[in-house]
């Protein structure tokens, strides 16, 4: 399945990196939950990181019920940046050196979530999307906490990836130059799970947390 | 020294963590290329990924002089964002998760470096910012590079930053709950430098390749 581009979603520069196809688009949010949230406040542009996490085709994002980002993306037009930063590219001119990455774009209108058991499920599957099993292993949530907690969502309907991947693309009298060329990759991973120095004695990691992998 | 908050830079959520010291500001701008510009472009909020460096008191991003992210930057107010996500912070409640994170937003007018030998003189900094030593070993810019080349520079004057580290705090009762909690801690690593398949024989890894650090 793949979604047609829309006026902004086309991707005008670098376009032959464009992707349009939706399993792609998934993978890429599904690799990584840090994303950027552009939103407009007062007329003028803020960009906010925070976690996302998706269910079929939505994303949602969360925080305080307090937060000035929540307050000003709702009910108004975003737009939601996943990257994942995979290596330097480095070429023999400083011209065509360049980034491999994949990122995703999404645009349109946030929404709030607000039945209290769609929050709940929906912060469930926050939990279960990223830590498999550790819901129900936690203190159920309070009622003051849900309150506490605003979601926001976003259906993916207007949303586009940009992947880079390989060597450099040099000028075709540059690759007799004696110098040096290729990629340094990079990649996010995830070290030894710490103990909280308060943790009671005998409890040991879980699953979830000693085969997290991100990026 | 440190800055003055202002009413777009000033923390309001979890303000106890803001930090409006400049030498930290500069330090995660100086860690983490990779950052999130946001800007207006027919009243409606983008956000795009693209790189940035420093120098001094300003930072700088940099693209083809067809680039509709730049084009509607230029001479606007944009807001830029660097995060670099240091960890998930697993805690005995799904409400008191979170994550370990620095991150900075820079916001102000982006403006065009116009003249071409400073345009140069930017991009020989990108350069030597990420690689030193690079800028001399490469093929010269060509002046049609340098044309085709659109550099926006933003001054670092109304700024902030925001840092989590440490475990989880969670509800003093919660502590007693026989539940995992703790820190995942995420990196993100330099893998060792790929040759471009077309490099001529003989040539080795530069320092400034095999030194390569992020984040």
């Amino acid at each position: 399945m793949s979604k047609s581009p829309t006026e902004r979603t086309r991707v005008k520069r670098m376009h032959e990196n464009a992707k349009y196809d939706t399993a792609l688009i998934h993978a890429i949010l599904d690799a990584q939950p840090m994303c950027t949230v552009g939103y407009s406040f007062k007329g003028l542009p803020y960009v906010t990181p925070t976690l996302q996490w998706r269910e079929g085709n939505h994303i949602y994002w969360h925080g305080s019920a307090a937060s000035r980002m929540l307050e000003a993306c709702e009910e108004t037009q975003v737009c939601v940046n996943v990257t994942i930063f995979d290596g330097m590219v480095m070429a023999r001119s400083a011209f065509e050196h360049s980034c491999n990455y994949r990122s995703v774009m999404a645009f349109g209108t946030a929404h709030k979530v607000i039945h209290r058991d769609d929050k709940e499920a929906r912060l469930k599957s926050m939990v279960e999307t990223l830590f498999p099993g550790r819901w129900d292993m936690l203190r159920p949530m309070k009622e003051k906490e849900l309150k506490a907690t605003t979601i926001l969502g976003l259906e993916l309907n207007e949303v586009s990836a940009k992947v880079r991947s390989g060597p450099p693309i040099d000028d075709t009298d540059d690759y007799a130059l004696p110098i040096w060329a290729g990629v340094i990759p990079l990649q996010t991973v995830a070290l030894q799970a710490v103990d909280d120095p308060r943790l009671i004695a005998g409890l040991v990691v879980p699953d979830h947390v000693a085969k997290f992998k991100i990026g």
